[in-house]
């Protein structure tokens, strides 16, 4: 919503604190997708973004806060797509889900945040619990949802299994020629395995 | 081979060198694997082998070259397992492939390493040049040369992709039902789409 929008439906415009709260949550992306969870600091943050520590604590809490408002914020304008994702008829929900992790990858906005918390959660717990959290049981436990089938949920974990590695060997590894191949030449062989895994035999 | 065995071939036992070897190559896996590659020093390695730092540089080299050397050791057992996954008959290469995988991960003596690699390639180059060459060329591009397909490469690398992905949410993410299954359970859902990926349509 912009300013004026806010002001004709009655909220008050952006304030200051809105904006210092941007700006750590920006720092926070940079330094923890440049440097991972364990290596980060509050204090590195607090620098990065020009104020004092004592503020961030102050905003978000601890690291691990810090952490999954800083992501959780990256995934604003994809929180939406679940439903979309879910909801649609589902002998298409192989495709869709594909094309929705594709989307967030090939994204140069998404696609910091989520080398963040890939590269954060393969070495610290805390970061590896918001990946559960946010990534996977945002969008997964919504899928599974929809499967009527006892093992819904391992089904669901196997296709986010050929996404997750699909995206560590193209984006994090950049193993070639996967690394450097057109997005829709690895979707036509990945949207059926999805698609299999969740509503195959 | 035992000593004694290595005397009646006329080869000298087991040098007190070959000792220390071990001890720093098992001292580095330790170290790699709980820490990550970029927090390991070369010191710190010494220092948990009881040697001098020196005596690594030495008989390893480089931080980079120690890190290969720890890994390439705990794969050994495993070095023809790649030609027994490539040259069987090839409407079972997605079964041999994936149970291969699985013998590693679920192997206590080779997990440890392999988890060392995966933590340490998504956040170091150096690492993932070790993991590309190492862990994926050796495997992958045996079984890509057996398949007479234009992209057999980049199949190769999906079908990878699955199994990486599986690992990585099983073994370092540890999402819940995929982490505690039984690997039987997962072998019948993956070794198809492993397959798929490498001799399907």
């Amino acid at each position: 919503m912009t300013d004026a929008a806010a002001k004709r439906r009655g909220r008050p415009p952006r304030t200051e604190a809105a904006d210092t709260r941007d700006r750590i949550l920006a720092a926070a992306r940079e330094e923890f997708s440049e440097r991972g969870y364990e290596k980060t600091s509050v204090r590195g943050i607090a620098k990065a973004a020009g104020v004092d520590s004592a503020l961030v604590h102050h905003y978000f809490g601890t690291k691990e806060q810090v952490f999954e408002a800083a992501i959780a914020v990256a995934f604003a304008p994809a929180a939406n797509a679940p439903d979309a994702v879910a909801e649609g008829p589902l002998d298409g929900v192989g495709e869709r889900l594909t094309r929705f992790i594709f989307g967030v990858w090939e994204n140069p906005a998404t696609r910091k945040p989520l080398l963040a918390v890939v590269r954060s959660a393969v070495n610290n717990e805390a970061a590896a619990a918001v990946f559960r959290r946010l990534v996977l049981s945002q969008v997964l436990s919504r899928v599974a949802a929809q499967l009527e089938v006892p093992d819904a949920e391992l089904r669901a974990e196997l296709a986010a299994a050929q996404l997750v590695g699909t995206a560590m060997l193209r984006y994090v590894i950049k193993v070639e020629p996967l690394a450097s191949a057109d997005p829709e030449q690895i979707i036509v062989r990945i949207a059926p395995v999805v698609q299999g895994h969740l509503t195959g035999p």
